[in-house]
């Protein structure tokens, strides 16, 4: 008797690519993988020197990156024996969030009609776009007075990054482009709308990741924020309520809708494709690195996201520390928990490629990293470049590096960006293990962990937990491909598509305790300048800090 | 008749050069200059990676260096008509301090002898090493107990560059070379011993100028440190303390004795040349650039050194902020007080040739930050990646950027050097003006201002004072030379020379209202974070000043 094989496609959009993956749903082998870069501006991001937070994106690179990821995907997995093209049964899509587009009607977006082709409101506003700020802060005051419990959700204050913020911001600033869109939509919820056929945006599935986590949607309220509170913000916003009331959100076990035949055609599938609902990248990262309780899977890219789950009847009552929480959003029965760092590879980035110290590679850097010992620069940096998302949820701070003398060297400044990045996530950890989120162990996924060792091994020493990287390079793509085979009833539930399609790697770091205990002291100076430069009303002697750490140098340096 | 001219010779000894200039006597007018680029170690440094404050130098450097900058001055003098060999009259000499060696009785460097040749500690102690770091708060918590108008005259802290604090730390780290040193002498007293032929250190004249402002020399308490202050550090300085208490210390305007036979065939000069006792380089540069009661000196090279004098009767009572006083140290007659700032040019070289930022030149930095307006890149600067010496005192400080992003640029961190570097001169002035000593015009002299007229400009909108600049590019040279024309007997006193050798540029940076508002802004952060970071116990609220730094970046991009 032959068994028949199933497959299904996992693509995952990040901020300047997209990735896709042909997965073999019995084992979860990764049969098929297709790149796309973005051409749109620079790397696909659309940004302005006169106004430094706004990063753009055109619908068009999605479009185009869908098709060749998933073409060139196909290409490579028709390389195996086993694999046919009528085995591919699902389709599961994750996107960067709260990444937007305003579209008319049929889905239509705004960037692509000619009269607002050059205009950037009417374009993709991309996760770390951070042009409302001044949005955010309101919607946090307003709900704090009004609604405590939406902004008990998403941690403590709404972001800049997140869904309201951003149609809030255009009202402001851009009435034409407002007025034109006949609604705003997740990109996570566009392109599935786009791919199985549907002809109004009314009959868009809606996904529970952004939902929740990005757009204060919560059953125990009724859904998406009341029109009482949105209209408080501004009477604009009664248009896009009276579109929300009537959405249907679900969660990525269930499917948004068939693969359209003109897709099909196009993709060079069969018409017997069911598409997921999407999530965001982090969270399908998530279920690809195999989440479960007891294991913080960090995702570490440009910036870094932290995910967690509890089982329902676990749940504590956590509060503050701008962590978001949602039942379901992650994981079907689980309450998802998410936390991050603002800027952590853009942030390796910057220093590489924009100040460019000796034009050295990443690589050329980490390997004179790794010859220093912790403390021995005398260097601590607050990671601070892109702003502060857990636990402070404050765009409006910066970076610093203190310790510099005449003798520091490019990379130790390069070192102590990877030990602040680090500390930072010290921090989170600290404050999730306080709200009774246990990490016995720390799954490592995202563009940077497999391609920098000498980084693990100092998040191992500061964080003092044993990392693991996970088993897939495109852990977000995996999870896509396990949402589809959920959809495509191969597998029962999330967890049980989980246990079969994916497998820990061996490649565990450990903390070295003479080097832990030396960042025990640095860390302890990092949550000084942290509290000092973070928390207003503080007062706190930093004097000490920069003695300690001239201190400390001297100790090291002499042992 | 045929009016005889006269010349000197000005030679000035920096860190990594030596340039001497053959001056008209009458006029000041340059005729001839030359220049010697050390050639031990890096640029004339030994630097060790392991011990990263020490900084040494060897005498071979000194002696090559007057000899080949003499050669090749005179050489270009022959170009002028007037020019004769026979005219030439004298010869004054600074160089840096303290910059000391230990020397055997008949003056012989043991790093000249081949047992000591390769420990650092038998050469020249360059004034920016910081080895002594301990030994000077020893000194002054001794001082501060048992003798406090010592430490009174050093403006309240002695420094680890300073003679007695080097002095101590080879007694405390290498006994040997301490025990084979039958004396210890600046290197400015040592070329004018070398060079009249004197056979034994204890006929070498010390020069006022170091001997007041870096070995606490003060006629009030009858010279050097009393013996029992002294053993009191430690038992062995007894030797150092028995040579200086028979030593003959002079000031600038008498002569250290006549060139020697022998010096005069090296040199080709005649055996009528008088040798001016020496001077610090800055002083010498003071006296180069015009000072006068009302114009504050600004020497900027790798640190910057600020000059100021008072007529005697006009003393106020000055207290603290390390800035050094004493009388007759810079121009007989009048009060020397001398402030500085630790790494300057240091800074931006720092920058520019370890951390390489796009492995870009200095001008190609300033051009771009140039383009930059006050405010607009949200940085601010700690210019003390070589300590604070005016108005904190204390090596044992750090450099700090603050307000970095995504979007930070180098040519803005270049900027927010420079601007750091004129914050801190603001801060000296600041201070200086309170005890009342007026500075009504800046003139600017040293390797920096004449070829960096957007640093001028920045310093002047900054300072908010007309910056001058001084009308020699080799004022401490200049100085030498009006020095060794008073020695010759030319002019009865150095105010005369100065009158009549040099004149003012017509080079002035007025302070821009409209940037110094911004900066008067920027300033008072400046302030905030200098207190904070440099003074003990204040417990400072810095929140405050990360968030008006990007508040203030708003509003200037929004201008």
């Amino acid at each position: 008797m032959i068994h028949m094989k199933y497959y299904t496609i996992g693509v995952d959009f990040g901020s300047a690519s997209v990735r896709t993956l042909v997965v073999d749903t019995a084992t979860g082998q990764e049969v098929g993988c297709g790149i796309y870069e973005y051409t749109f501006g620079k790397a696909g991001n659309w940004q302005d020197d006169t106004v430094p937070t706004m990063v753009r994106q055109h619908p068009d690179d999605y479009v185009k990156g869908l098709e060749v990821s998933i073409t060139k995907a196909l290409k490579t997995a028709r390389l195996h024996a086993d694999f046919s093209i009528d085995a591919v049964v699902g389709i599961g899509i994750d996107t960067t969030g709260t990444t937007i587009l305003p579209v008319l009607a049929d889905g239509t977006p705004l960037a692509c009609l000619p009269e607002f082709k050059d205009n950037p409101n009417a374009h993709i506003w991309l996760w770390k776009d951070h042009t409302a700020t001044k949005e955010a802060r309101e919607i946090t005051q307003n709900a704090l007075a009004d609604r405590p419990a939406y902004i008990n959700m998403v941690g403590g204050s709404y972001s800049a990054e997140s869904f309201w913020a951003k149609v809030l911001h255009c009202i402001h600033t851009d009435k034409q482009v407002y007025d034109a869109a006949y609604d705003w939509m997740e990109i996570s919820d566009w392109i599935p709308f786009l791919i199985t056929g549907k002809t109004h945006v009314e009959e868009a599935v809606h996904n529970m990741c952004t939902a929740t986590h990005k757009a204060l949607y919560n059953p125990e309220w009724g859904g998406y924020p009341d029109k009482e509170f949105l209209l408080s913000l501004d009477p604009a916003l009664e248009k896009v309520h009276c579109r929300l009331e009537r959405a249907k959100v679900l969660t990525s076990d269930q499917p948004a809708g068939m693969l359209s035949k003109e897709w099909a055609v196009q993709l060079g599938l069969s018409e017997h494709v069911v598409v997921a609902t999407s999530a965001l990248d982090a969270h399908f990262g998530g279920i690809g690195a195999g989440i479960r309780p007891g294991t913080l899977v960090k995702i570490l890219g440009t910036s870094s996201c932290d995910l967690a789950i509890l089982k329902n009847q676990d749940v504590p009552i956590i509060i503050g520390g701008s962590v978001g929480f949602a039942h379901d959003s992650i994981i079907p029965g689980y309450l998802g928990i998410e936390a991050g760092q603002s800027a952590v590879g853009d942030m390796f980035n910057w220093f590489v490629s924009n100040i460019k110290p000796q034009n050295m590679s990443h690589s050329q850097h980490e390997k004179q990293a790794r010859l220093l010992y912790p403390g021995q620069s005398g260097l601590l940096a607050l990671d601070w470049l892109n702003g502060n998302r857990t636990i402070l949820g404050d765009q409006l701070l910066s970076g610093m590096i203190l310790g510099l003398t005449l003798q520091t060297t490019a990379a130790e400044m390069y070192q102590a960006l990877i030990e602040a990045a680090a500390f930072g996530a010290r921090i989170i950890h600290n404050h999730l293990e306080k709200q009774g989120i246990s990490i016995e162990e720390i799954i490592m996924c995202g563009g940077i962990p497999s391609k920098n060792t000498h980084l693990m091994q100092t998040y191992a020493d500061i964080c003092r937990k044993p990392l693991r990287l996970a088993g897939s390079h495109y852990t977000s793509a995996l999870g896509g491909a396990i949402a589809a085979a959920v959809c495509a009833g191969i597998y029962p539930s999330i967890e049980e598509a989980i246990k079969a399609m994916t497998s820990p790697s061996n490649s565990i770091y450990y903390p070295r305790e003479k080097e832990s205990g030396i960042y025990d002291r640095l860390y302890s100076m990092y949550k000084y300048l942290h509290d000092a430069f973070g928390k207003k009303g503080q007062a706190i002697d930093v004097f000490s800090v920069m003695k300690e750490l001239l201190q400390l140098k001297e100790e090291v340096r002499g042992m």
